[in-house]
C-alpha cells in the first residue's frame, strides 16, 4: 500500500485504489460487494457510512451537521432506500465551543426531522487540543429499500439517457469561495437531502441507476459508471445546467466544474423512452427544477467518457488523480 | 452546551451529559432510545457505532484495527446480537504510512474473519498533514439478535448476581504503560471479541444484562446500571479478579483499576440461582477463565454503588468526572 496523499481522499482514482487495497487485506465484502454507494443487506435493510471533515465547518447553505446527514441520506436514496435510522460518531477537539456544537447538532437534527429519521445510536470522543482540527462527524445511515429492483451501474444499457438533477459544483465552489474569501453573495452549497426528489422515480421500471455527485463531482460519477458497466458515456457540455457563480469561482481558481463536489446533485440514468417523463417528475421538485438530459450511454469506447465541449471539440473525461480541494466534505 | 473538555470524551458523567445535550437539539431517538450499547431495530437487526482514536495505534495485545472491530462487535454481543456486518470510516493524516495502514487493516480483517463478519461498506478521508493525528477509525457494526428477550439494565432485580468475565483494566494499563515507557513484559491489552464467550449464555432465562467495561471501566458500568435500574449495587474489592501488572501500573501512575478501560472484559448480571451455572460456562472459554462473582444488586441505596474494600471499609463508587487517559480507545 502506498503512503497516503491528499489524492487518496479525493474520491477519484487513488481513493478507488485505496479502497481495493483495504479490502485486499483480508476482508470479506459480503452482500455489499458491488461497489455502489450503500450496501443492500439480505435482512431487508441497507446501510452506508461516511466521515465528514469539511472546513470551514459552516458555509453558505449548510454546515458539517446538515452535510453529514445529507451525505449519508443521499447515499441511501440513490439506491431507492428510504432513510430511517442514523448512527453518529462525533470526534471533537478539546476546547471545542459548546455553542457551535449545539448549532451544528441542531442543523443535523433538522435534516433528520424533515425526513422522519431517528438517531438510534451514537458515540462521542474528545481528542486533546491540537490533535484534531475542530470536529469530525461520521454518519452511518440505515433504511428500507422501496423498490424490488437493484439499482446500480450494472443496469446501464447502450442508449440510456443520463440526466443531471441540478447545476453541478455548487458545494465545492461555495467551500472554495469561503476558504479563499471570494465575494459571492448569491452562491450557496447545494447541500440537501434528495430522498423526496428521487422517491417518485422508483416506480419507473425504466430507471437504471442514480448516484449523487459528491467528491470528484459529475466527472467522477460518469467515469465510475462507464467502468462498472463496461460501456461508454457521451455527454455534452452545453447541456449541463450552468451556475454562473460556480463558473466565476472556477475561472478564478482554475478548477473544472465537472469535478467540483456537489451535495445535492444526482446523476440519473433511465431508458431513453422515459427521458421526458423523468425530467417532468424531477422538475416538479424545487431541488430538481434545473434537471436536464446531459448525454447518453453508448456501446462505443467502453469504460471511457467523452464530452463534446462548448467549442465543439470532443475531450476525454478522465477520473481525477490529485486533489483540488481537501476537506470538501 | 458547555465547551468540550477531555472529560466529555471519557465515558463517564460528562460524556453522559454531552450525549443528552446532543439528543436535546431536536433528534428523535426512535427505537434505540434505551441508552444501551446498541440499538435494536424493529426490522430485526441491531446497530452500534464507535469512533476510535487510540494512541499509540499499536500496543501489546492489539492495535487500532483490532480494537475498532472488537469494540463494535462487543457492543452488539452484550445485547445478544450476533455480529454480521461492518461499516468502516477511515480518516487518515496526509503522509500516513501505507505499510502501517496495511498492518492495521490486516489486523481488523482478521477479527472479522474469525467471526464471519462482512465489511459491507466503507469510506476513506485524508486530512492535510497536521490536521489530524495519524489515523481515526469509526466502525458501525450490525447483526441479528439471537434472543427474543431484550437484554438491558432495566431487567435488573434486587438479589441479582454481578459477574465479571476477567480481570479489569488491562487495556487501559497497557496503553498507559506504552505511553509512559513502563517495562511490563507480561502485560497485554484484553482487547478481544466477546461474542463466542457470551453466546452460550443467551439460552439462560436468568440472564438480565451484559455490558463491556470500556471507557470508564467496571466502576462506570456499575454506576450506569444502578442509575438505569434505580437500584443499588454492592461489590467486593477482594472478589474482583486481579492482574498484578495492572495494579503495578496503577500504583506508579495513581490510577484506580476500577475505572481503567477494558476491551475484552464484560459485566454480566444473572438471577442469583444461576450464578454457578453461568460461571461454569464463562470459565470454559479462555477469555472467561478468571470469571468471578463480584457482588449483588440491592434494593437499598437506589442509584448508588458501594464497594467493600480490601481494608474492610465501604466506599461509594461514583462515576468518574475527569479523564485519566485521553485517547484510550
Amino acid at each position: 500500500m502506498q503512503n497516503l496523499t491528499l489524492g487518496h481522499g479525493a474520491g477519484g482514482r487513488l481513493t478507488a485504489e485505496l479502497i481495493e487495497s483495504i479490502i485486499g487485506t483480508g476482508f470479506s465484502s459480503g452482500p455489499g460487494g458491488d461497489r455502489e454507494d450503500c450496501a443492500l443487506l439480505p435482512e431487508g435493510l441497507a446501510v452506508t457510512i461516511d466521515s465528514f471533515t469539511v472546513t470551514p465547518r459552516s458555509f453558505p447553505g449548510g454546515d458539517i451537521g446538515s452535510l453529514a446527514m445529507c451525505g449519508s441520506v443521499n447515499d441511501l436514496s440513490m439506491r431507492g432506500v428510504r432513510p430511517m435510522y442514523m448512527a453518529m460518531g462525533v470526534v471533537a477537539e478539546e476546547g471545542f465551543s459548546g455553542e457551535e456544537l449545539e448549532n451544528i447538532m441542531r442543523s443535523a437534527a433538522s435534516v433528520c426531522r424533515e425526513l422522519g429519521i431517528s438517531l438510534v445510536t451514537g458515540d462521542t470522543k474528545v481528542m486533546p487540543k491540537g490533535q484534531v482540527d475542530g470536529l469530525l462527524i461520521t454518519t452511518c445511515a440505515l433504511g428500507r429499500p422501496e423498490t424490488d429492483r437493484t439499482l446500480g451501474a450494472s443496469n446501464l444499457r447502450p442508449g440510456d439517457a443520463i440526466l443531471l438533477t441540478t447545476s453541478p459544483g455548487r458545494h465545492g465552489a461555495s467551500i472554495a469561495a469561503a476558504r479563499y474569501n471570494l465575494k459571492t453573495a448569491s452562491l450557496f452549497s447545494d447541500c440537501a437531502p434528495l430522498w423526496n426528489l428521487v422517491e417518485p422515480l422508483l416506480s419507473f421500471g425504466s430507471l437504471r441507476c442514480m448516484r449523487d455527485c459528491t467528491r470528484g463531482g459529475v466527472g467522477t460519477v460518469m467515469c465510475e459508471w462507464s467502468e462498472q458497466a463496461s460501456l461508454g458515456i457521451d455527454i455534452e457540455e452545453k447541456l449541463i445546467p450552468r451556475n454562473d457563480d460556480v463558473h466565476s469561482v472556477c475561472d478564478l481558481l482554475g478548477f473544472d466544474p465537472l469535478y467540483l463536489a456537489c451535495e445535492g446533485c444526482a446523476a440519473v440514468a433511465v431508458a431513453p423512452e422515459d427521458t421526458e417523463k423523468t425530467l417532468v417528475v424531477l422538475r416538479s421538485n424545487p431541488l430538481g427544477k434545473e434537471a436536464a438530459l446531459i448525454g447518453y450511454v453508448t456501446a462505443e469506447h467502453p469504460g471511457m467518457v467523452g464530452m463534446r465541449t462548448l467549442a465543439g471539440g470532443k475531450r476525454l473525461v478522465d477520473m481525477p488523480v490529485g486533489e483540488m480541494l481537501p476537506r470538501i466534505c
